[in-house]
Parts: structure tokens; C-alpha cells; sequence
């Protein structure tokens, strides 16, 4: 059983590093033909062209496995998390960063392909970067540290008011400083390297950090929810952090707000 | 004349790896011995330490030249920019990425160590990134467009709520995406790559952003201070864009204030 673990997360990466392939060739084409097109439409295409690459390939290896993915699920099909060895999926995370994203509930895989580095998680095995195993940070000190966030696609006046005071009482604990890198699954990579603390978002689906949260907790940190319960990782918010205490810290300032979950059912119109 | 300058900036390359290899080393070595004891003295440490090594690698080889580093400035050397060549040093920038800056009035070096990326700039020369040129985004839409900045260590009531004020506003024009990757001259280089339109932060230091600033007017960027007018290098703010255009967008949502010039005589206690 652990050999087939390990077949499917060899898999993981291989695919990863080719659909890494398809999105710089991408990006480079991009900036080579002109930005005078919509670069976000190139981004989707990309975006969908790279997912059903993932899915294919592994349909191909592991025919029983399903899926979760932020293209199928915008058309329209079921984000259900059963008992079935099920891949999560976030091609392009963040659009902007261009990186493909699997998991597949007991290992993580994400991809930072412009940068190449490959972090990979495994349940109980540890995560790593490159080959190289990563651990938290041991800061205790919340002054001392330093937190990610980002301020998501939502422009909402009402979440943007609470996204933005949340931040400032962050800001004035005071901690260190405040980070952004564009990515919630870069983000969580960040804690699991040890270079932030603590990263935080509401508004995250559940493809943006699957993988990255068990980089978290495989380098020996924390994940909750920002109001301090445990996580639920279709709610769409999440708390990750080195230890308990930078993490509670935290809760502490967060104006929590509750988006419509990844697993609703789809809305009538 | 040429070729003296080359030389010089030569000699700032060199001196950056070899201040690169100390940091690195530096940041392993705290890793290594714990952070029980305050990980912030042995990075002021290493600051002074890399300072006072750049600085003395410098004066073996070009005896005139002179200085404006943030540790001699802090030490109580003047902070003033002559017709003298003068370099201007910040060690490690953001305490937390790293990396070593130096300067000289027509060219700009930073060495962001850990990710081993050179950023090298020579006033109308162009900007280079580990020999390959930069070029800003051609992006004309501020809608599309992702801006850095930095919340900066300022925990003063009054201008943190200009700063968040102000990104609220930056945030809801809408912009595409925030980043802030924890040190204006890796910001700088950022909007030099093209990975971002632009950069605007207020209470950074001149030794934070001259190298920088090269950076972006030699990809074909714009500066200008963060009211609109034109950049002040002693004035501590700066606005950093692909175009004029994404710019003034962004001069129009920031809500000014203006911190103690780094010109400014000694304060009286």
C-alpha cells in the first residue's frame, strides 16, 4: 500500500513539472505576441488546457480516482470530498503566479514553476522542497513575526471593510511585518519553510490550499480556522501558523466573515 | 571613462556575491544555533558586519569614493548626496530577505542572495536580471494592473491609517492583485521584471530604493513621489510604475504624509 501511495505522488510530481512546462511556454508566448488581447483570457485558456492535462494524465494511470478542480467545478460539476481517492486541483493558482497545484488528501504537491520549486507533502512523511525537508518557524514572539495575507478577488464594500480592519489590527499588534506573495498556496509553502509565521484569508477555495496545508502540518505547523475552531476546508477560510500561540494571536484580530461554502449547492438564478 | 565606470560596477557585483555568501551563512548559522536568543540583534549584526565590508572592499579600491549606508547613518555619519561618486549601502534590506544593495549614482546593484538573482542596472545602459534584460509590463489597464507596496515598520495611529486608507482605495479602484514582498528594492525589481505594474510605499529610506529606482527607469518605467510631483531620493516616498498612465492612477487614490526627511539634520534632544 505505501509503494502505491508512493506511484501516485511520483505521479504527482511528474505531471506537475510537464503542466509547469505548458504554463511557462505559456507566459512566455504572452509576453512575446503582445498583452494587447486580454491576458486574463490567456490565463483561462491556459488554465483550463493545463487542469484537463492533470486530469488525463492521471485518469490515464489511476482510472478510479476522482477530481476536484476549480475549472470543472465552475462548469458545474460536484465539489463533494468522499472517501474515494479524490485530486484536487488548482492549475493556475492566483493567475498571476502560474503554477499547477495537486493533492489527493494524504500528499500535496505545488509547483512553482518560474522559481522550480517542487514542495511535496505526504501524510506523516513530512514535506519538502526540492528534496530538502522543510519545518516552521519556532518564533514565539507574535512581534517577531511575520504574516502573510492577501486581499482576494472579492470587492465587496462589506468584506472589504472587514478584510482591511482585520489587517490593521494585525498590523498593530505589532507584528514584524506583513507579507503577500500572491498565492494561497505559495503563502502556506512560506509557513512551511519557516520564512513567515502565520498566513490567514477568508475567501480561499478549497483547490488553493489543499496542498499547502499539508506542507503546514507536515513541517510541523498549525491550521485552523480564523475564528479558532478547526478547520473545515470547504469553508473557504483558513488560519495556518508554526504553533498554537502565533496562531490564537491571530484569531484574536480576525473580523471573520463567511462566504458561500466550496460544497453549497449550486444557486438558482 | 566608460570602462572606469564598468569597472566600478564590476567591483559592486563582486562585493555584493561576497556579502551574499556572509548573509547566507549568517541565516544558516541562526537556524542552525536556535532563535532563543533575538534572531533581530544577529541580523543587525550581520548588517553592520556586511556594511563595514563593502564598505572597506570599496575604499581599497577606489579611495575617493564615499558612503550613505544605513548603519553609518544610524552610527551619526551624514546622509547627504554630493557630486562626490557615492555609494549607497543597504546590507540587507527588510532585515528579513537578505540581500545586499549598493549604489552609485548611475548604476544600481541588488543581490537578492538566497534566490541567488542578480539585478544590475547602469544609467542608460539598461537593467539586467543574471545577464538577461528587464522590461516593465506594457500593461495600460490599471484594472489588470497588481501593485506592491509595504505597511513599513511605522506603528503611528495616524499614518497607518493613511496607509490603510489609502491601499483600501488602491485595492477598490479595483486592481487586479496586491503584493508586498517585504523589501522595497525586491518590489522595485518586481515592477523592473514586469511581475508587477507598480510600486508606491512612504518611510522607506534612500538607501532602500536608489538602487532600485535605476532599476525601473532603465526597464522603461516611471518614477515620481507619491503626490504626483517629481521623486525626491531624500524625500522618503516614492511611486514606481510601468507607465505614466498606471502612475496617476495610483497618486490619485494615496492619501500623503510625510515623514522626516533623510536629509534632515540630527534631532535636537
Amino acid at each position: 500500500m505505501a509503494e502505491q501511495w508512493q506511484d501516485v505522488l511520483d505521479h504527482a510530481v511528474a505531471v506537475a513539472q510537464k503542466a509547469g512546462k505548458v504554463v511557462r511556454e505559456a507566459l512566455q508566448s504572452d509576453r512575446k505576441v503582445s498583452t494587447k488581447s486580454s491576458s486574463i483570457d490567456l490565463v483561462t485558456q491556459t488554465d483550463q488546457k493545463v487542469e484537463q492535462l492533470i486530469i488525463q494524465s492521471v485518469k490515464e494511470t489511476f482510472p478510479a480516482h476522482r477530481f476536484i478542480g476549480e475549472e470543472s467545478v465552475a462548469a458545474g460539476e460536484p465539489c463533494d470530498l468522499t472517501d474515494e481517492p479524490t485530486w484536487i486541483i488548482d492549475p493556475i493558482d492566483g493567475t498571476t503566479n502560474f503554477f499547477p497545484l495537486a493533492f489527493l488528501l494524504i500528499m500535496g504537491v505545488v509547483y512553482s514553476c518560474l522559481e522550480d520549486k517542487m514542495f511535496v507533502a505526504r501524510r506523516g512523511k513530512g514535506a519538502f522542497c526540492n528534496g530538502k525537508q522543510l519545518r516552521v518557524s519556532d518564533q514565539k514572539d507574535i512581534h517577531c513575526s511575520i504574516v502573510a495575507t492577501e486581499f482576494g478577488s472579492n470587492r465587496d464594500g462589506g468584506a472589504v471593510e472587514k478584510i482591511f480592519s482585520s489587517l490593521r489590527k494585525v498590523v498593530c499588534l505589532p507584528v514584524h511585518g506583513v507579507r503577500g506573495a500572491g498565492s494561497a498556496a505559495i503563502n502556506l509553502c512560506l509557513v512551511a519553510s519557516g520564512c513567515v509565521e502565520a498566513y490567514y484569508e477568508i475567501g480561499v477555495h478549497v483547490w488553493d490550499v489543499a496542498a499547502g496545508a499539508l506542507m503546514v502540518t507536515e513541517a510541523g505547523g498549525v491550521l485552523m480556522d480564523v475564528e479558532g475552531g478547526a478547520l473545515d476546508m470547504m469553508s473557504r477560510r483558513i488560519l495556518a501558523a508554526n504553533n498554537r500561540h502565533i496562531a490564537e494571536q491571530i484569531v484574536g484580530q480576525i473580523q471573520a466573515f463567511t462566504p458561500q461554502r466550496d460544497d453549497a449547492p449550486p444557486q438558482q438564478q
